[in-house]
């Protein structure tokens, strides 16, 4: 049984590396999550443990890969979230299966393992959640902010719409089809109207949460600049190898930040330029 | 905060689908399983529980995906497994991406969360396991009979390497490095040699579980037949289009198979030649 | 001037290697040949001396590429030619840019350069004649020859269109836009009809050159049983290295046969089993 | 003979557009250039007119595909052209197969057909010179420059050792292998030193075209301030459909600058800002 005669068969698979210098987008949408919001009566429009559970699992996602730069996740029911990894990566030579395919397994294992602890009372049961993931590359930072303004601007029109729809069925007594039918053709300026008028709702003092969705990202400011120069240290003297490893553990160990804030325009990047810096960690005017 | 100057972004996302006709092979492995084996104090060389949770997920997948027609999981610590799509699949338009995504986020999810009914002394805790996947394609039977008798043939050199290997370890008392450096050079002979005289363990009897894997497959022959007339009759009769429909369920449903079986040669496959007919679950003959 | 700093940007190419055991058509298409046409004012609707030009290009474009096995050439103005290369070819390690680019530059070099040849009184002038060119792969013999077969009824398709479309304007004085009009909504039955009442033109008697298209191929039979002896003689004989050389050498020279023959049945493939066969030039029942 | 039952075949052909926003290179070289040179006994280091002829061709192309902003040839035998085309440009849908081989094939054809001016006495016989083409992309401006410095780099290397070499060879008396052996572990300054020591030859006096290569660009800066005017007044008055479309045909036609000038350095890039401008024939602080 030996097995040199059928070793040809590994040159079927095609090599799938995406191009250098490109910043990584691994986008993950959970699979058919409707019908899970179902099974499971998740509040609406939003439930506020679902949420939490999601930025949680996204959270260890950003733990567990010390590449990805920045994630956002919209507060819709389909829980699209995206990973950004940094430009330079070379994670599994950056090849487009295996990053997909990673950072998709460990998102679906934070879900379905965390799920107890924000629903003790509602156990999960199969049909378990999955998610599908693909990898897309942006050229440039100008780009990649565009793809998150997208992103977030989306989330902002879903949101409102869900609001809306909910508060006419929830509180207005429409059925979904009523509702769907009357709000047909409106635009942002008439839900906010319909909000304020028929439910005394300001959809600007709805939760950020709900309204911006979530930016995790890795916060490299302070203790960054510690690390920078207990690394610089560690270099010029050679002998102490193991206080470089351990300061570049540090260094990748700089703690997530977790904020609901607004993305598409310029102040979220400018004060925390690192983010997407040339070098991970670095502030763009060191370059 | 339209969304339409940000829309051009879409048009990053490359097309990944799989050429037509070719049979799909998604091969799900395991990501930094050797930790894990050690962190719950696997069995060596093969640990029955791990082998059956790790049968168990493969079968679910199989059930919920209904495109697929065979599954072949070795009984490595590793745990690769590879999922055979028919090559006529559409599931989602063959996109490399949502094909192996899904298939692995499903195959991580089920594993997970059936761990605790094989190892109920041993809770999973964080870091959780997860799987990396990729799309392989075969253009035809030929070449994949040939690719999975090359994963057979490589399961059976593994196991016979470390039944060995631990034989020489737990009863033989070499360290690992002795036993690595024992066994360098020695062919399969050599190997079941010194399981015999050492250890009076004859590598045929072996369990076939270890030895052979485990195939999965859908069983479409005494379910189909009846189906298959009952289609036609269904057919012929518009009225009774609930009928079809349900006939098309039960087919769908076909039971599935699991063996501990050969794969290399003609055997399996001409007594199961509906697994890789042209049509699925029909018989080749009929083509 | 150091080179180092710089060669990071050969990482950007991204390798396009096709995937093995398929085979491969490379399709050449000319660019804008109808202006061509009209430029050169040639004849309707078939001009023998472009058709002529087309299939000596590509008649040449075989002899320089020993691994294309056969050839088909519409008799469209638009000229398209597809050649195909064995499903085992490892030219240019299969790269798709290479295989395609090579291959159309050959044919638009040949298609240049032998213009004077067929066309003595209307001399080649800027802007000249070009063609693009694409891969395509096709995983079996089966679906190779549902492609081929493609080609051809598109070539009858147009060749019997354009033969009563310019039936009816040259000899039935319409102009192109009535030609067109009148046509719309006619089947093969219909033009058939138009052809030999209005014009006494039976379709089939015209010649098949026009109806059939071209077909080349390198015709291994004879030249291929005594090259094979010959091969197996010099493979025996060790000492006869260069004799082994020299018959490789004549055995890739078998010539090369056109024709205007029917591609869709079965004939013409089974009495030439050798141009698809398992093996560049052997026939198929050895394999 | 319908048509309908192949049309499946379609679907194989694979969709192979380029992602959006990057500089696209078609990087064209020629196939077997070396037996080339010793049939048409090129002048060695360099051959003037095999050089113009290169140049010529180039421009030709350049000439006919308008979203080319910049070509650099090197001069060596293999003469190696990268076409760079706007990272806006959509041309053929930005698909990789028809970019390479429609230019690739364009090149060809100049190169042939315009041979006689340049060599009148050496006419060109079969097998005619052809070229092999592929498209890069890089994402950003500064890696396009660095592929660019790359390639110039490369030429200046390239080229010193030819001189080098050939001086050795031709005036030194030195066999080709007894040359090469010479030449074998030196650096730049050994070659300088061996050319001007041995030979009174000062590279620094070497022609320009040979040691910087070719760059040739449109030149959008006169023309283009005009043209843009124009276009500004044609589309305030909407009467003047037809000068508008006058004057977007002369900013396409604006004049094509061929020079040999160092491109690693900024001063070009400065200088002529619009190449690489946002939009095609736009200055860069415009934008």
């Amino acid at each position: 049984m030996a097995n040199s005669e059928y070793e040809y068969v590994k040159k079927f698979e095609q090599w799938d590396a995406l191009p250098p210098a490109n910043w990584i987008v691994v986008r993950v949408d959970g699979r058919g999550f409707s019908k899970l919001c179902k099974k499971y009566d998740f509040e609406k429009p939003n439930d506020r443990g679902a949420l939490d559970l999601l930025n949680e699992a996204a959270w260890e996602v950003i733990k567990s890969f010390v590449d990805i730069v920045l994630a956002y996740g919209q507060s819709d029911f389909n829980c699209p979230n995206s990973f950004v990894l940094h430009k330079s990566t070379t994670l599994f030579e950056r090849r487009a299966s295996k990053l997909a395919t990673s950072i998709a397994t460990a998102f679906t294992a934070e879900y379905c393992m965390r799920w107890s602890t924000h629903f003790p009372d509602k156990p999960l049961t199969s049909p378990w959640p999955t998610f599908d993931g693909r990898c897309v590359c942006y050229p440039t930072r100008e780009i990649l902010r565009d793809y998150l303004s997208w992103r977030q601007a989306d989330c902002h029109i879903n949101n409102l719409y869900n609001t809306t729809f909910w508060n006419l069925v929830l509180k207005g007594g429409m059925s979904g089809t009523e509702a769907e039918e009357f709000l047909k053709g409106t635009v942002a300026s008439d839900k906010n109207e319909i909000l304020f008028s028929r439910f005394g709702v300001n959809y600007n003092n709805e939760p950020e949460l709900n309204r911006k969705g979530t930016v995790l990202y890795r916060a490299y400011d302070v203790v960054n600049d510690a690390a920078e120069s207990a690394i610089k240290r560690a270099k010029a003297d050679p002998s102490s190898k193991s206080q470089l490893e351990k300061e570049r553990k540090r260094k990748q160990k700089a703690r997530i930040e977790m904020q609901n804030i607004d993305l598409i325009r310029d102040r979220f990047w400018q004060e925390r330029a690192y983010i997407l810096a040339e070098k991970v960690g670095h502030v763009l005017s060191e370059e």
